[in-house]
């Protein structure tokens, strides 16, 4: 098989779903690469360490989660239909996995936060700098709804983080309790959190 | 040193702390008993595995963290600023571990829920008995913030989940950015998230 073009992604994608069952400690290089079928020199080919895969597994996670964000949160929709739009499409993402695997993964940044950051300070820099972007763009929003008054907060900024923090809480739950009903509250918390109240299209159910 | 009588509770302390620092999964006996100061043999006199030891450290925080939570929660003060309390403590708690190990260690029970529910059904399950106590406690001084008309929610114990996972995903960035200021906003996001204006004690900085 030897350094197969694909080796690298397989490797990165054996990583991940031993790193959503297991968490990182439990890694091990040799189960790395009989779950991705490459003989243990690719690993080493490719990464220095566990450190550095758990860097690339993040990153590679970021990179496909920053795109639904994105798509989430832009476009001519009202602001506050857009942050909802988010919360369903986070809500129908876990369940799609719950389906395929069993169980509620939860978010991988999260579970990595709460495992390591205490470990590695090039993960807790890492997971900093997404979550960082992360409210960066729940900021945005939030203030294009200010804009409009359709919220009443008196930091965007910090209700960009009561946000996201919920939204953390709420997926913990999720995964505690293997139900992704648990998110299902996410919409009027937010407006709560926003002293918001939902836009007439959503209460028209559109 | 043999079985002596503290050897159960310096095992206990000692995969404590380094769970908090490293994690379950990274734990080992051999590390443990070494922590503690007893031979190996005791482990097994007193534990079964490493899970019934988990299932032990887990017990013996939720017995401390219990105590604090109730005392928190009772008492003659407003409802409102009884949850204001058990923030407060929350803070204090974190803030005094920082101090002496150098970083915020989270919340064991998050930090256990997203590194280990899905691997082990007996730790699922005393994590969820565990959020659902916390819940309840919380659910009921709501209940009573809304018979005296000082919250506005449509259902207690669905707000009270909110004011829970808001706790936790606010602990978790305290953990991620190392700094218990993270949560200094708690108690104005769960006057949000319950619909509630500062009672005027609160207000006055009584």
């Amino acid at each position: 098989m030897g350094r197969t073009s694909d080796a690298r992604e397989r490797i990165l994608s054996a990583a991940r779903s031993l790193i959503e069952t297991h968490g990182y400690s439990a890694l091990g290089v040799a189960e790395i690469c009989r779950t991705a079928g490459v003989p243990k020199g690719s690993f080493y080919y490719f990464f220095d360490s566990k450190e550095s895969l758990a860097l690339a597994v993040i990153d590679e996670h970021w990179t496909g989660q920053k795109r639904t964000w994105t798509a989430a949160l832009s476009g001519d929709a009202q602001p506050l239909l857009r942050l909802r739009r988010l919360f369903e499409e986070t809500a129908a993402g876990l369940h799609a996995a719950q389906q395929s695997c069993g169980t509620v993964s939860g978010c991988l940044f999260g579970n990595l936060t709460l495992e390591l950051c205490n470990q590695t300070e090039a993960i807790r820099t890492r997971l900093q700098e997404i979550f960082d972007a992360q409210v960066e763009m729940v900021d945005s929003v939030i203030n294009e709804a200010r804009e409009r008054q359709e919220v009443e907060v008196a930091e965007t900024r910090e209700a960009a983080r009561a946000v996201v923090a919920q939204l953390e809480g709420q997926v913990l739950f999720a995964k505690l309790y293997n139900s992704t009903d648990r998110l299902g509250p996410l919409w009027q918390n937010c407006l709560a959190l926003l002293g918001a109240r939902a836009p007439r299209e959503a209460v028209a159910g559109a």
